[in-house]
């Protein structure tokens, strides 16, 4: 149900109203009274009369219509008062009390769970419980005991939305200071009800916010946060994102904070990639996004000119972005030449252009080499260094050039004396430090670039075949033939039953070849002595069969289905590519190259399904180790393209199976000759056995 | 000769003194007066006073003697006053005019190397040219046209010392915004004369100075440097280093602005780390690395524990810890015991500790808890998160705590509400960002213990052979074999002439073995087939001795010395260490696990010499890839401390083969199971044929 009785009540109750300014119950009432805020109903059975207000002994007496009621009373008591109010039609509530599942006690719980569920009965949307409330800046309403928001505060078109009340007060300071202004500010606490994702989904559509900034400990509905995402993608608002738990610590500490469900931190990452949103490193950087998107429409990506009356600065600047993953691209020969006429020849004009000291005192230069920095397409943005004294005696060209631009000027003065708001009003962006600079205009420029791409979309062409039940697993031959339906390229094999068989399959197929026990009970067949390389004549693969099937006989309750021979290939590299579920995104696709690359050395890349082929593509080619595939050593180049399309149809495939699969892993993915195409040697089906009992529990 | 003159003089001239408040020769002056300094001399042929001072015509007719002369004349006339001040005995002078080397054209580079012939014949010291100058807020001296550094400004004992004007304008804004106070403020400028080094090594002796921020674009000479730095570390002086280009654009814009010899970015992490340097990772970090000095003797290291009233907070802190390379020690049980009795269940106790918002105005809990989480002697700061009214509501508890604490507390406001100076009073560090907080105090830390390190000093215990004259290397026996003298295990061969032989030796060395052909003109034997392996008889080893000299002989100009005979080891893992000459800071150790860990992942580990075998065995265990030695996937552990041994061994023998050596590689050094050692498969040693020429260009 719509949150606008939640976040734009047109009409307010509030239950324990107190007449002390400094209370939960004070604090509301005294914030919506001097925003001056009509239909404000305090109740409280000790006065008739709080804050100037007419009071009322209990919420049934309220004469008028509510639209929310803020509960400022004690969790003991709160279900009790919220049936009285859904009962009179109330349709929102905001819960302010502790005492819920944060107490990771028993009690707490389970209060928690019968908030949740007489929401879900009622139809009521109750916000918290164990929460601050929310400021509504664009309507002036004020339904928080958080002191950091204040009526007089401007109001703005960037939306504040937090896990925690505290970096909720922190980042809405920080961006006031940069001069960030504010529709929304909200803090979800538990989220027994309404949850982040719902939360999201009603600023993507709110027509007062353009922006919004999140602090993330952990997301419940991984797939609502991904759809609220894509709204704010397709309406080209801004969403940024700083998630807690980089670190083993950080999360450990989330985890423990709020008890929510540990998604994993490469799911994370994976999901805002997928889903386009700008990520701050740090939680100061929210601020820094928000007040960057201010002139977002200026700005196209992070490819910078650096225009500096010092070369440290312009080096320093340099540094910092291209460490961000900034681009600092070399100037045209031409622009350099008309910058050279005006620079001394100490001075750089390459970018960083070094205007030298000398210069920007004297004379219209300043004016002209802004115009000059900025004419190369590549060039998305400026930064101009100019501290201090430069920057005061620079103002008038520097206002003068910006307002002809539909590019961005970004002023940076380190020594803190510029006004940002006579650099704002030019329409110019103004920082004090290089680095905080570097760190927004690279994630900003990365996210506007990253927001014009089209998210792939895949429907699955084929099916699966009924899944055995109550098996945990395919056998390799049917995980094979089920994965060739889809399009993945497989080693086909011949299953045989008897030695007499082996022998004329292997004539068939010719050698070298491979044999493999098959049993849907062994997994790591390897380490069992179950798979014989390299078999060299029809004698060796009867052999192998006899052995092999003798070995599996003596281990205890492995059935046997036969064993498979299948021509022993050679000269590509192997590759792995597998889909796993986290418990909050769903399918996550993990491509590497195996062995110490993937184990020791980490380098993996993962991405959320959908993937396409170009998708796969980019992922192999981030791999630091793709140069193995790309003719190291004067081995010839693999054929990419084949892999990329197998790793999207093992994709495709996943997504046909749904809920029945558990995980699936090609392993490995041998990856011939430019030409020769990619083909999967083993492949590895895990099903979802416990399917009908997780339904079971979530009901 | 000493700085004293330049950095502390009684008495200064100053050539082109002007009345101009706002020019070179006007500011200093205006300074100087205004911090009452006596023995002032303007020289001025236009005017007889100078700002309410007597002036002079010209230098000889000031009356008394003068210790320093500042030039604020343009660079065509310095030279021939210069002359003229030392014919009348003054010993110190600052150039600050520009048009020098900086130009980048043959005149200035010209006048520069002039400066410099001139200073060194002299004895004079000559600071600059193209630089700012200094102030001494110790003794009240400013000598800069720099209007940043202002008499009114308290004296403190960090010195600044930069290589650019306007980076070190900034940073004494930024550190003056914390409170720390200065004693000397440097500008290097070109370094003609005084360089770098010349300056650190006066504070390092300087009683006023306590701490010394660097901003370093390049070094000329590396090993002063690592002189002056070895002087602080004995004093326990902090020594703190920001270097700019550490990317590519970065490097190449610095360059482009010194002209300087370009060291290798990874030698001077090297040369940082060996010195115990504190490394800003950005240029605000220096100001912050200055700001905890002030509280540097409670710190002893960068394990902090972390008290937040915000779970939310104490996360972001664990994360942004651990991501810089703190740590977050778990407490002890007793310390998680105490604490829990006073903190509700849903209050985290492990560290980080969450007192939850509800205790801290209540109750003398915090005093408490300052104490128990302090009291473990693993952990060395304490981190308090306490936004706005939470910490004035705290103020008395912290202050009463950190009165009898020898460890330091570090609060955290993010609403920037708090006192820097109460809290400074009571010996209380304040931030109001996480991630500048994190950073300062992992690198501090960082600093702290390795400052406590013992540099590894090594004397070389044996000698190198005569080298062969003219030859470009030696042969891979010759290099072994000088080697093995130092201690290096060397594969031993046997070194046979005719095919005969080559029979004989194989039997006696017995089988397989490996067959290379000696030449000291063929660096890589494998791609020219002069290597065979797996010999595995008599016959074997005659007929590979006839194939490679018939080949050899086939190849223009290749020298035959004949054919080696070595075992052919196996079962230990390869890895490769190799002594390469920077220019700037001279012999550097890189090792590797070699091929494409060397190759793509760039795993490797590089250090300057001396390095021991503890300094060996740290490099070897800070690869990625050291689980390949550490019995990865079930393969017997690697004799690492044989291998450290080696390495080592490998670094004597370059230190005492010096300046002859150009570079010095074992590759591939075998590591066999723990307990059957090292040994030296391949060596190479690379002679420096050019050291008569470079030697003559440097005279």
């Amino acid at each position: 149900m719509s949150l606008i009785p939640l976040l734009k009540p047109r009409s307010i109750a509030i239950i324990g109203a107190s007449t002390n300014m400094k209370r939960v119950g004070g604090i509301p009432m005294e914030l919506l009274v001097r925003a001056g805020f009509e239909k404000l109903y305090p109740v409280n059975p000790k006065n008739t009369e709080v804050q100037g207000r007419t009071a009322y002994p209990d919420i049934e007496s309220v004469p008028e219509p509510v639209d929310l009621v803020l509960l400022a009373i004690g969790a003991e008591d709160v279900l009790a008062y919220l049936e009285r109010c859904h009962a009179i039609g109330i349709k929102a509530a905001i819960v302010f009390a502790a005492g819920y599942a944060e107490t990771n006690e028993a009690e707490g719980v389970k209060r928690q769970e019968e908030l949740r569920a007489f929401a879900w009965r009622t139809g009521m949307r109750v916000a918290g419980p164990n929460c601050m409330g929310n400021a509504n800046f664009s309507d002036g309403i004020f339904t928080t005991f958080g002191t950091s928001f204040q009526p007089g505060d401007p109001a703005g078109r960037t939306a504040l939305l937090t896990q925690s009340g505290n970096m909720c007060a922190t980042v809405y300071r920080m961006a006031r200071r940069s001069g960030v202004a504010f529709s929304h500010v909200i803090n979800t606490g538990n989220e027994a009800d309404v949850d982040f994702a719902d939360y999201l989904t009603f600023l993507a559509e709110d027509p007062d916010t353009d922006a919004a900034l999140c602090y993330i400990e952990e997301l419940r509905e991984g797939e609502a946060f991904l759809k609220a995402a894509a709204a704010f993608r397709a309406t080209g608002k801004l969403l940024a994102v700083y998630k807690v738990g980089a670190s083993e610590k950080g999360a450990e500490a989330a985890r423990s904070h709020t008890a929510a469900l540990a998604g994993d931190s490469a799911a994370y990452d994976a999901a805002f990639a997928a889903s386009g949103v700008a990520r701050a490193a740090e939680l100061a950087g929210l601020a820094d996004l928000a007040y960057l998107h201010c002139f977002g429409a200026k700005i196209a990506g992070s490819a910078c000119a650096i225009l500096s009356v010092s070369g440290a600065a312009g080096a320093i600047l340099a540094d910092a972005l291209s460490l961000n993953g900034g681009g600092v691209p070399t100037l045209p020969e031409a622009v350099q030449a008309s910058l050279r006429a005006s620079i001394p020849a100490f001075g750089m004009v390459a970018n960083p252009v070094d205007l030298t000291g000398n210069l920007v005192n004297s004379n219209d230069f300043l004016f002209e080499a802004v115009n000059l920095t900025l004419s190369p397409s590549d060039i998305d943005v400026l930064i101009v260094y100019l501290p201090g004294y430069f920057l005061e005696s620079a103002m008038d060209q520097l206002e003068r050039a910006a307002a002809r631009l539909n590019k961005l000027v970004i002023v940076i003065d380190t020594f803190a004396l510029g006004s940002r708001e006579r650099l704002a009003a030019a329409g110019i962006a103004y920082f004090d430090d290089f680095d905080r600079a570097a760190r927004a205009i690279c994630a900003y420029g990365a996210w506007k670039q990253e927001s014009s791409a089209t998210p792939s979309r895949i429907t699955p062409q084929a099916n699966w075949p009924a899944f055995p039940s109550g098996e945990p697993a395919l056998s390799e031959t049917a995980a094979k033939q089920a994965l060739a339906a889809f399009g993945v390229p497989v080693v086909h094999d011949a299953l045989v039953r008897n030695a007499a068989d082996a022998r004329i399959a292997a004539e068939r197929i010719g050698y070298p070849l491979v044999a493999k026990l098959v049993s849907p009970d062994v997994a790591h067949k390897t380490e069992h002595g179950l798979i014989r390389l390299g078999v060299k004549n029809a004698e060796a693969a009867a052999e192998a069969f006899e052995t092999m099937t003798a070995k599996a006989r003596s281990m205890p309750g492995v059935r046997i289905e036969g064993v498979t021979l299948e021509p022993m290939l050679s000269g590509g590299v192997e590759i792995l590519a597998g889909v796993t579920r986290d418990p909050v995104f769903g399918w996550m696709l993990t491509v590497g190259l195996g062995g110490v690359w993937t184990e020791l050395m980490k380098d993996v890349s993962h991405k959320l399904l959908p993937v396409d082929a170009a998708g796969a593509e980019a992922m192999l080619r981030g791999l630091k180790g793709f140069k193995l595939l790309d003719g190291y050593r004067g081995a010839p180049k693999a054929d990419v393209a084949a892999a990329a399309r197998a790793i999207a149809a093992l994709g495709e495939a996943v997504l046909a199976g749904g809920n029945k699969l558990r995980e699936v892993e090609i392993n490995p993915l041998l990856v011939m000759p430019e030409g020769r195409g990619a083909v999967a040697v083993d492949a590895l089906v895990l099903l979802n056995t416990l399917i009908e009992k997780r339904t079971e529990e979530a009901a």
